[in-house]
């Protein structure tokens, strides 16, 4: 007893210090440690397992839809970097340098990827020559290196995990198609499986991804009221194209060039999951990511036929395709139930001698702390509907509290009044100009998070400067 | 008819020479390209479709034997490098070096990993306590680099994507029996999966990872006579352990340092696929880790009923779990059959109106060329069976070319009379000494490759000097 109070006490309440109480996860849930090398992260076995199955996910999701996977170098000399305007001006201040390879130094140094439009659009040029060359839908799991000042596990470090989509298309109309589509398996990914919330949009001209026409992202509340940029889907038009010097023979033979995309989602998703989901009891996965879907804790494990009787339950589970696991160590059920809380599994089946006499065993779903009293009979299909109610309840607690958290304003007044009742998206019209969005920083602290593809007419004036509105825009403080 | 042609010229005979023939396999199967990073190179989706092959199979078994996956920073600090004397001696004058990020100057030089004994060895420091905590079973799959003069695409280049296991063990025995445990699974790997006979030995002193007591390794003899070196397994005792401070406390709660491994293959083994199983008309690849394992053709595809016929083939065998692809684009059969080659597909159906009319296809496998008329009945089973009959085919083949350049030799003269005949494996006994090892090289080109550990008692003294032999030693020249 005496350590399962220790592990309790050992976490900050979200309530006392949110920040405080998101490392405390990371590190106590044995997602991440720290090392020598300042500004990264080991991801350990059970975050990294969390990592693998969002790979496993969106990996399928991207090759059902045609895309290929390649593997791009991870060093970029820096004339290719400089080669197109905007996306170097974007990157060059946050990159890290290689100068020497061995004891000699180089004769060009060369950054370490931040991302790879650059040598995507070397190779393109390469390999695009004709019409029947297009649509080319290329994917890259690696990882990127941006030289951040302050960093925090998952949702800013200096190195981190990702997934960089880089397609080319014949005509701007198919490359347009293209970062919608991609827009929406990020979003559909993070509603069904992660079981996040998310609001899609496009992000204002001043908050564009380096070199882009368009940026389109999906933000999600998190339960501290601010937003997280999960996932980014870009449209470049044919700027980069023209920068590279990529053309293609259309059918009439005349030379033109092709219409680019990127996407990509990264490990901050993992932060994205602890801080929607979490609470001061430890991790709550989803089950989709989950890499321990339902535990078993034996009660009473020493008497007769108990853990034959778990180890029955253990094989139907695994048998019908669940990550189980059975924890029959000799700690107490105590430990076991407040450790695998911590680590977020979905599922706890708790098995004792009498719960076996009555046939039947005790399910506790993570996210709502809910006992149920199940047969044991159909134990396997029981897990599958609690697994999916799991799901559901999760998207509903989190959908509860971006509602709740949701406000909409006509004046910078109506916003300060609004975000005393603590952090949340303002819903707000917006007349287009950068010098607002500016000043709603200035006088609420919030910014413009993106303009929302469902809109919704709240009044006909800018709330900062109440001019004609253009757009509803989506404002909240952001990770 | 004009592009078949041009397809079967643009080879260069692996007689005529070997090192072109290897680089055009590499362009014009499309496994790779070239890119403005000097010694980098860009994977392509189908040569990157083989590592993830390679990954999948080798990832599940490292989970069956109890492995996890964890990923680990991509920079080591100059300090933490230069922990372990003898490794940093080995790496240092190899890897590159990142000293700016952004604009400024780091304080601390970091190397980008070559290897990452170093921070598993820091992590381990911080998480091992404990007997209860062993043993640590860990792994990663990622990019290293080491800065290589001469780089060829596969077998030598400045990135490289591997995977390196870690792991810490209670007693010396145990982590030996991980060492050999490991250097068997890369063993079985090659053999039953990619079809590519090994010979599993120890290093000679002077061959070993920079650090570690012993170097176990799996040796391939590659077509043209040399030898490659497939995947590695080290045993470290606790030199890093002690030179890191990992320890933990045994049942008698005295301190005690663990025993460490690690073991990696890498991207390399693509290479030694291509340099094994290839021929004239390209590359052939090993059913298990081939993207696409039957190419259908439809002949006359135009004719009533073929391309139905053609559907129905390949989704009886999608849905017997086989990679399969039908190419009924507009080329012509032969073009087909040269590109299709030219990739490697281990087995081709041709299906045109007569077959139909006799409910059967032709069968033709790749690696011999052998056409088989097949009944269309059954055909998802047939083709299992063919595909199993290419496996071992190809390394029944590779085998007798192993065979057929193995020479026996007693002294220096025979190996220099054996090689006339082209590279090859000479066994041969070795008294130990390195001055024998240098001096065989010396003066018959070739280098010990490592100790089998199936001995064979082939004479009583050193090949080389003639004093009393101590071990049978496989030389040859190696990539």
């Amino acid at each position: 007893m005496a350590k399962e109070k220790k592990l309790v006490e050992q976490i900050t309440s979200m309530d006392e210090d949110f920040a405080k109480w998101y490392t405390d996860i990371c590190k106590k849930a044995d997602l991440i440690d720290y090392s020598s090398v300042k500004g990264c992260m080991i991801i350990r076995p059970y975050g990294y397992a969390i990592w693998e199955n969002i790979q496993r996910i969106l990996d399928t999701r991207f090759k059902e839809l045609g895309h290929e996977n390649i593997y791009m170098p991870l060093f970029i000399p820096e004339t290719l970097l400089n080669k197109e305007k905007d996306h170097v001006a974007g990157f060059a201040p946050e990159v890290a340098w290689v100068t020497h390879g061995g004891s000699e130094k180089l004769t060009e140094r060369l950054c370490v990827r931040p991302t790879s439009e650059t040598l995507f659009c070397e190779h393109y040029a390469n390999i695009i020559n004709s019409y029947r060359d297009l649509p080319k839908l290329y994917n890259q799991w690696c990882n990127v290196v941006r030289w951040e000042k302050t960093t925090r596990p998952f949702l800013r470090s200096r190195e981190f995990l990702w997934q960089e989509g880089h397609t080319m298309h014949a005509t701007a109309e198919e490359a347009r198609a293209e970062t919608v589509q991609m827009l929406n398996v990020y979003a559909d990914f993070h509603e069904n499986d992660l079981a996040i919330p998310v609001v899609k949009g496009c992000k204002t001209p001043s908050d564009k991804f380096a070199g882009a026409e368009d940026t389109y992202a999906i933000e999600a509340l998190m339960h501290d009221g601010k937003s997280l940029q999960a996932a980014t889907s870009h449209y470049f038009g044919d700027g980069f194209a023209r920068a590279f010097d990529i053309k293609y023979t259309d059918k009439d033979n005349k030379p033109v060039h092709p219409h680019q995309t990127s996407w990509g989602c990264t490990t901050r998703m993992i932060g994205g999951i602890i801080m929607t989901h979490g609470d001061d009891r430890g991790l709550v996965l989803p089950p989709a990511v989950a890499p321990i879907q339902v535990i078993i804790v034996p009660i009473a494990a020493h008497k007769e036929g108990v853990l034959e009787k778990a180890t029955e339950v253990k094989n139907a589970l695994a048998a019908a395709g669940i990550r189980v696991k059975m924890d029959d160590s000799d700690q107490s059920p105590g430990w076991k139930f407040a450790e695998y809380e911590m680590k977020g599994v979905p599922l706890r089946i708790e098995l004792g001698p009498r719960d076996i006499e009555n046939g039947q065993c005790v399910a506790v779903t993570r996210h709502d702390g809910e006992k149920h009293f199940v047969s044991l009979e159909g134990i396997d299909t029981t897990a599958k509907e609690l697994l999916e109610a799991v799901r559901s309840g999760m998207f509903a607690k989190a959908l509860a509290n971006r509602e709740r958290r949701t406000y909409v304003c006509h004046t910078l007044d109506e916003v300060n009044e609004a975000l005393k009742n603590g952090d949340g998206f303002v819903k707000g019209m917006w007349c287009g100009e950068e010098a607002c969005e500016d000043r709603v920083k200035e006088v609420t602290g919030i910014g413009s998070r993106c303009v929302p593809l469902e809109q919704e007419q709240l009044g006909e004036v800018c709330m900062c400067c109440g001019k004609p509105a253009k757009k509803m825009v989506l404002w909240a403080r952001a990770y």
